[in-house]
């Protein structure tokens, strides 16, 4: 059994983390922080979890994290990066599901998250937890940053033709949809149902923190990646649909057959039937991701449709996903749960 | 392994029984049967199944299902009765999840569903589905009539108190509260998301269908029971909230004692702590019930608020439940999913 | 034209009160406060007002609003009762959307507000604006305490049977469902859409401020009214759907015929046909209150369907209807509009 | 008083249209047809009119239709076309909310709705009812093709730039979002609550009937467009929000001045501040279209969020505003109506 701690467990990605560890078989959840609620039964708080999670919440601790084997930070930004050292010096593993080590660029991290970084000599290391891009290196790695959700079903959306050169990398336009659990579990006016219920808006058009993500996943298999970034919320709790737009730079070719061959082998990418538009409750409660590709009036540009579950492939799926990974405990263990319809 | 078929797995009901029975360690899936949808994948039209349900809609056929061990139906009512009688006489075990077998009587079966009993015969033999009233019925049977929703809500609602004659049962008020998924799947203008979403309505006020059911089935431990029920159209998918009301015989009693006493050893019974008032989120995709007692002002009125999600301990998951219990797998068997929040 | 002042206007009940001001013919707006939003054109925190609210918030200020005929509190608990006495005492009028002046005794707003009362001399004086109750008090007031919610759907639903002393007024239960607007549009974690939406729950079982509010209402024309009352959040932004049962005291009454008579010439009543279950988008954006009475198998039990818009009739509409009936307009003015389905 | 009638008056469209006409104060509503609905009282299909529209549904008969001044169709496509060439012979003039009369090419017609024309001679005679295009030719109209709600939301849109020569008309992106009535109010599994509820998708990425609408009308301004168009499904009633993408020609451009001064006379469409992102709900209720405009990073890519509420400015709102044209009465004349927020 793996003995894991998980710090920061009061949110929506905590508390979907945690119902994912109770149900994981190699799994001894040891110890959930959180300041704020210290004393508090972790089910008092989540009723779902009476039953299966019988722990309080404790004030974080790293002498107390550093008896585990791996700890999770389901944090807001910038408090992972204050403690991840003196875990990893002990030799604990750590899976951020913040974005304090997903840029590479100190400089571009500060910029964007408007703090500086605590420790800028570990964004080299941490290894950036996409499984399906970065597989082998998440087997050996101490810190894995796991991906933010946008940047998540955009980076498998579009992976297939840049790997293949087959489309304008300039120029990419990524509209996105994601329902409100997004924001997270915080007192906030905007995310009130009488606020985000009935109603669809844009956010964050001028620039959103997602984007130099998604720009430096892209460029790894690519160049020159430069992308609009349009993320609206929906108003619903759970999903994310990720609307890709591409101009193609070959008339012929098979984009179906494509898709299908480049996540043959990959356990939580499903490549829909030609034709397919999936819905977001596809993949509800699921790990999943499922890919549809549509070239309209067979012109030059491509649309690719993109869904996930934000808390799960989007955060505390792909999380377990990496400790699946990590501890080479077969990479579906505990992630086999089939989408919740209707 | 069992050998199992589903009658009718295009509704709600069913495709939540099919997402159960993919999970299910002890289920070999033999068939599923729609005349509407004969060669259609499964997982085409609910793709959440994608990769867990290779078969497709057949035609019901008395001749394939009789190969099957235990039947589930999960049609409308009035067809189950029609096929039965053959596949019990085959050794065939059967789960009815409509309402063909729930009631004991013909005539008021008759007067409730407007057509005639195919075998009336079979009304007694039947076992009432509902395992925290009749486990040891359900052992031994053949044909199990799996309860309805909001019946399955109310009565282990009421029965701590019924049991011990601590409430008058010629007054009880049940207003239940359901969400739309419990109308089933079919085109109907009444349930566009048009229609019933931001609005909240009562129905079937002069009388549903259920009230008998309960009163049957509360009259199984008490005595007298008459019981004003109305049910409510929620703006959502999926649970039940029953808030149950009943005036207290005795002064002194301790109620929150009663109801963990009687629930002490259900599996998928919880009684909340004193002072909890569940949402009905808290078992969304689980097979639990959450109840909670009160007894506002310490007057004579109780008040009993009890949660399930419709589709699991309200349908499919109970379904699976006796199927647990008539097959001797361990009652939680496949049914151990924790409820999703948010 | 009537000078007309809003204190506290960024709420949900304000911006509705806003609206329908903005829209009254006779209302000349001079001036809308927040403390928090001083500065801030109200146009920029509401945008449907563009073009029809051009003023910002400014601080409250007694001797700014003194200039004002009317000014309507549309403020948290406890605020209005501070400046209220300074306002009177300037012949300005006064109709408070909030608690303040509800209740008679002094004592019992203390216990169920948890504060001191700023001038309990004015709780006699001021007059319960509820127009179907104190239509002739209202004309000569200075002070108008606007209803709660609840209580204005609770009240208008058992007053016709009460009147004529029908049913028994010391077992009433009142199970009501509200919609999240009627929470306010404060930062709270509990009215997330994240948290609220897609679940249904019970709350202040053990006793809501509106209990004594509906009680002293109800003993103006009754007596020993005794009132189980148990509100329930549902999972949408608008409305108020009270479902009120009661034992009826006389076998033979004509109960459509009671409720009909009753409310003849309430303009904003409307008692449906017999038989008729209203939703509560019925009402959505209109001041209009929907009743039906229903008397399931014939029994004792009569069941009263009574829908609101919470904003409307349970707020803001009734607040400009009280205006209307202080200042002689004509009583539906500013109040024609239709609602809106879906 | 204007003489009215409506033909099918049962779906969305229908009864938005009623509740409008039913407000103004220069309309005599006549006549509501509904071949299925004969004899039903409007007002119980439409509890919302009781009290404000006191008809019958009546069959269809065209020797009735002609006694009025104006006839609003509000059937589905192919309707209107067959009643429409006798209504104008008698002198009656015809708003069309359908799709018969929107495309000037009988081919192109048949080829995206699937039927023959039964009189393509009137198609260049209708005048398409955008009043931000056309107003004048609407003024002098027997028959006004009522645009689409897509297409209206996108040619607000995109005119200015276009108009100007500063987008490039060849490649113009336009991911729409659109709530569940839409689709109309007919039985169909896809629009349930249960389907479309708590989730998102796209449809018809292949193509979609607004798309030969909106190139139509853009190309009236600017010539070779072509659009790749995505609607998507939003698990709301009502309401579209257009997230339209363009590549600009020049470099030195003030957008923001550019639409002020494109729409600073139009009544009905409100440029908001630079920066704002408009939400849905801001027009919810109101025949108005809000527009922002946004240059990322300074790029070469525009991206123009555009509002409506699908029912009013997206179609019986541009109906009633088309009447008003066609008859002089003052464009905004019953269309006053604030937003409703929340």
């Amino acid at each position: 059994m793996i003995k894991v701690g998980v710090v920061g467990g009061t949110g929506y990605t905590g508390v979907e983390l945690l119902r994912l560890l109770a149900m994981h078989p190699n799994v001894a959840l040891q110890v959930v922080t959180s300041r704020s609620e210290k004393g508090t039964r972790v089910s008092d708080m989540f009723p779902n979890l009476r039953g299966h999670v019988d722990i309080e919440f404790s004030d974080p601790d790293v002498d107390v994290l550093v008896q585990c084997d791996l700890v999770f930070f389901a944090t807001p930004n910038g408090v992972a990066m204050k403690m991840v050292p003196k875990l990893l010096s002990k030799g604990v593993k750590v899976i951020d599901l913040a974005a304090d080590f997903r840029l590479k660029s100190a400089e571009e991290w500060e910029r964007w998250y408007g703090m500086p970084h605590a420790c800028p000599e570990l964004l080299s290391e941490a290894v950036y937890g996409l499984p399906e891009f970065f597989r082998e290196q998440i087997k050996g790695a101490s810190l894995v940053a796991n991906p933010g959700c946008y940047p998540t079903s955009v980076q498998l959306g579009y992976a297939p033709l840049m790997k293949l050169g087959l489309i304008d990398a300039n120029n990419l336009i990524a509209d996105c949809k994601s329902g409100a659990s997004g924001a997270g579990r915080n007192p906030s006016v905007g995310f009130l149902l009488g606020e985000c219920s009935e109603s669809v808006k844009a956010y964050a058009v001028a620039g959103h923190r997602h984007n130099p993500e998604i720009t430096q996943g892209l460029n790894t298999i690519a160049s020159g990646v430069n992308l609009t970034f349009v993320p609206h919320l929906m108003p619903m709790i759970r999903g994310i649909h990720s609307t890709l737009y591409a101009t193609l730079l070959e008339e012929k070719v098979d984009l179906q057959a494509i898709y299908e061959q480049h996540y043959a082998n990959e356990p939580f990418v499903d490549v829909m039937p030609a034709g397919a538009q999936p819905e977001t409750r596809s993949v509800k409660g699921s790990n999943m991701c499922r890919l549809a590709i549509h070239r309209p009036n067979n012109g030059k540009t491509v649309v690719i449709l993109s869904v996930i579950d934000n808390l799960l492939k989007g955060a505390a799926g792909q999380a377990i996903q990496n400790m699946n990974i990590l501890f080479d405990l077969g990479e579906t263990k505990g992630l086999e749960s089939i989408a919740i319809l209707p």
